[in-house]
């Protein structure tokens, strides 16, 4: 049965959504989640998820509305969990609270949980429905879906790049291919993101920090210092575990792990563990990194729900050959830096056959640069 | 003295340059001009030069007001000539016609001219105002205004290629990195164009025709056709004459002229003469046409406005090189073709400060691909 919604649901649920944005960068590793609670036409609470282990948003919702919550209609963006985990379920609370209604805009992705906590609702005799604005509630959680679903972050692949799709010079010189806006904006994917992967090939040669810089994330001040106050894991591909100990992302806040295919007893592998890194020893093919096994791994280990790649021709490639990567993220700067330049990917290709047909999903300006958006379907996999 | 101009003003201005458009496709070597003629706050005559030869757009607007000309306002998209050319001056015909005021976009831009229009207008105590919606103006001309203003064409260089920057597999397979829409829109740029010009490469590999096709460059059915109807020149830089007689285009309407660096009597190019080319031999670099020089001839001798550029990476470079480029015009597909495929150009460049720095005026979405124009300040040339 196709539920029916009115033009007041869509606007509270999107009301709930607007809410559960403010959670895009402190949330990890839960989903951002927003609520509206509406009683005679009016809202009478508002809450949005914030941090793991504080109150989710049926909870500040409900505080907010207190008495008035009974007989009420709550939106939520996600179903209500109907289990005890670092706070006790929503669900419960929802009934103990006497709403009348409760309307979801999508279902928890969890197949082990998804219509638990509907079920519960129910029982309790609450009218419930789902699936209301659910591709924008989709949206909010690409990440935490995609690891439910799939026990996988969802990947973006970040580039940055000139006209004739040059990423750096031969030499390696690559300051600064796009401008202060474009550069702002990686800050905010960076602070959305769980976890950030990289080469050890472009930390040695930038000893890029790889951190969200509160100064340069383009937020209001309240907001910057709550993203830079939790820096997403740092994750090195280093198969041979050639990065020094001296690597300055080590003496910086967050975490930083390596994943390599050598031993973790091995020596370089204890000393760069002494210098605070984690090391991670994990499948390899042929010496590297089985980059599908560390995507697994940090779902699994690291709870890792939207994962941003930064790096070189070579990871790049193999990512996108892997089919790893969900979508595209290309900073075009109106630049040309030439046909000895580096190019995007390392990815030899015969024919028109084997191209890697993306889906443009948006286009947007900043600064004088361009940011393409591209949903990977490669369909030629 | 800055002209003072009203709001109606500018809304009949912009309606005269709406007006210029319709000669689009078909002025040339004319620049597009629209005029509306207005009396008492009423539109009394509209018209824009459709074709060389035939009358100027003030003519055409005079004779829809015929006696309401009489103490009326002319709004022209471009100073009225004051010379008899093809046709008698429209300025003698505005004084004849008796108007009160003559407001002009711009002045000529051809400087041994410039004024004289107005100036013979003064002189007839007729009321004049130049200067009104001139950006707007000068965009209807480019071409027209660049080969007055400087002795050579406007030039276009359009260039379809992949997110990574690649315009063909290595083996030269192309067919199809862009869409229709994007196909049409170039059927579109090369209807606007005097001249389309490209490398003998690019003639050999393809057996590329470069014409204008009715049937593909998604017009009303009438502009289709007098597009089509008056082929832009073509122009194959084939500095050794390679070109073989049995070239496709050599057999299509529309002229086809070849640029090369081999004496006009040289057998290669007697024969291509008797095939319907016209031969010219240029001066040339180490053996190759010197393209500034050629640029030249095509303003002088073909009165060529607006010259597109489709062509291989070894031209595509050397263009801008050379600083011949004025405007960038990049079909973006959404795809990667690896990076063993063909660069966007032959562009050997070492440093970041080497780079060249384009200025982004216009992104556009045609089909599923990406349109970018580009303004070529070389600011390092």
């Amino acid at each position: 049965m196709v539920a029916s919604f009115s033009a007041q649901d869509h606007q509270w649920m999107a009301q709930a959504i607007g809410l559960a944005r403010q959670g895009l960068y402190s949330t990890d590793p839960n989903p951002r989640v927003g609520c509206v609670i509406v009683r005679d036409d009016e809202v009478v609470g508002t809450g949005a998820h914030l941090k793991a282990g504080e109150p989710h948003a049926e909870v500040h919702a409900l505080r907010v509305a207190g008495d008035r919550a009974q007989g009420a209609v709550a939106y939520v963006t996600l179903e209500p969990c109907s289990h005890h985990g670092k706070t006790p379920p929503c669900a419960e609370a929802l009934v103990k609270a006497g709403v009348a209604r409760v309307v979801c805009a999508m279902q928890d992705p969890n197949p082990l949980v998804a219509g638990r906590g509907l079920s519960l609702l129910q029982r309790a005799g609450i009218e419930t429905a789902s699936g209301l604005l659910e591709g924008e509630a989709r949206a909010l959680n690409p990440g935490f879906i995609c690891r439910m679903e799939h026990g996988r972050p969802y990947t973006r692949l970040k580039l940055a790049a000139s006209l004739d799709g040059r990423t750096a010079m031969q030499s390696g010189e690559s300051q600064w291919i796009t401008g202060a806006a474009a550069r702002a904006d990686v800050q905010r994917l960076r602070a959305r993101s769980s976890a950030i992967l990289t080469g050890v090939d472009t930390v040695l040669i930038d000893d890029a920090s790889l951190t969200v810089r509160a100064s340069e994330i383009g937020l209001p001040d309240a907001d910057a210092a709550r993203a830079a106050a939790c820096q997403p894991l740092r994750v090195v591909v280093d198969s041979r575990l050639r990065l020094p100990v001296s690597t300055r992302m080590l003496n910086l806040s967050g975490d930083t792990l390596i994943a390599t295919a050598c031993s973790e007893n091995a020596p370089a592998a204890i000393a760069l563990s002494a210098a605070g890194a984690r090391v991670v020893s994990l499948p390899g093919n042929d010496g590297r990194v089985d980059l599908s096994a560390l995507l697994t791994w940090l779902a699994e280990h690291a709870q890792c729900n939207e994962l941003l790649i930064e790096c070189g021709a070579t990871l790049a490639g193999a990512a996108l050959r892997a089919g790893l990567v969900d979508e595209l993220v290309l900073y075009l700067a109106p630049t040309l830096l030439g046909s000895s330049a580096r190019p995007l990917f390392n990815l030899p290709l015969e024919q028109m056959a084997q191209q890697y047909r993306l889906q443009l999903t948006d286009t947007r300006q900043l600064g004088d640069d361009l940011r393409l958006t591209l949903s990977c379907r490669q369909d030629n996999d």
